[in-house]
């Protein structure tokens, strides 16, 4: 099975959206990157990792923030340069990153608005993965090791932040149907039998191209 | 190919939803319910299908027309008796005879809250078709015969008023991805892509019960 497609995967935490763009990568052959994108940034732009993994899928929240992190936008006497927080320049290099690696070839991408900064290359597919509150709880504590008593806070803080981070940066909505062309609840189908239809689906939009509904 | 599961589709106006749901329908050789279910709920009842029809995927919307509706809940003298808005009421009768065509047997239901009113019957998958506004644009001009002009706009109103009906009835929220099990484009995969998806997903699904993810 080969394919010509980028996917972009957008994922709630504890569902298991990780897992699925590595399995179908693997399945297809193809680069997966997810946190490997820090890394690649840090090279690509000669900035720390530390940088970018500090500021890893997080919106400049907030005046305090900003003015913690020494980046708030001041007058700059005469000259009245503004300089752009922090967050957002370590956003605008690694959608630098990601373009540059989607002009490559096929790959997986997890996460990291990479469906909006690729909203104008073609052979792109858009893929949420979510699940049920109580399956995404179960493994938290089962799979990634989190206390039985976080494992729900740290679901519904991580998505938020990730809502977020996703709301902040593009002019779509995180968790809409519409935001992506295919969303799956992992709890259904189980991390393989996502890849499995993912891959369905690529076989058949690729047969659909350019036809109407 | 056999299934043991009740689909339900929501849809939005212009994506070829109910298109979909008529396929899968036949693929599988189950029952279809969608402006039938209009009739069913009349003839369950005893009511006219005048009355089904008019508030049909329509919430109990204002004051207004409650007032001119003539069934505002009054106070109503010493008893204290206030009827229900009669859109509620309607909505509690196609309730009960979704419920009870759900219980008969694997079957296509579109729309009118169907995934909300049967959540706690098992076998149940709940499917949502969106597309992007030009392609839907484009089938209600060239399929539905809606007048160039006004088809932005038809596709808009109709899906509020559908988030509208179902956000008012269930405690979930229209077009959101985790109210569904899968979500699809309907631009990217064509009516029988999409049919055709549903099936593998159904497959996959009917494998992986009552595993965790």
């Amino acid at each position: 099975m080969s394919t010509e497609t980028v996917f972009t995967i957008g994922r709630q935490f504890g569902s298991g959206g990780r897992k699925v763009g590595k399995t179908l990568a693997e399945k297809l052959g193809i680069p997966f990157y997810d946190k490997e994108l820090i890394a690649i940034s840090a090279r690509d732009s000669g900035l720390s990792e530390e940088l970018f993994a500090n500021a890893d899928e997080k919106a400049t929240s907030s005046i305090f923030y900003s003015l913690v992190m020494g980046n708030y936008p001041m007058a700059s006497g005469a000259l009245g340069v503004t300089e752009m927080p922090l967050n957002d320049q370590l956003f605008l290099i690694q959608s630098k990153t990601i373009k540059r690696l989607a002009s490559l070839g096929p790959c997986v991408i997890v996460g990291r608005c990479a469906d909006y900064i690729l909203r104008e290359q073609e052979n792109v597919t858009n893929i949420f993965i979510h699940a049920k509150l109580a399956d995404r709880v179960k493994r938290a504590i089962d799979v990634y090791g989190i206390a039985a008593g976080k494992a729900e806070d740290v679901c519904l803080k991580t998505d938020k932040q990730r809502a977020n981070f996703y709301n902040y940066y593009s002019d779509r909505k995180w968790g809409m149907c519409r935001t992506y062309d295919l969303s799956l609840d992992s709890g259904m189908l189980g991390i393989e039998g996502c890849a499995d239809l993912i891959i369905h689906f690529d076989k058949l939009s690729t047969a659909h191209k350019g036809l109407p509904i």
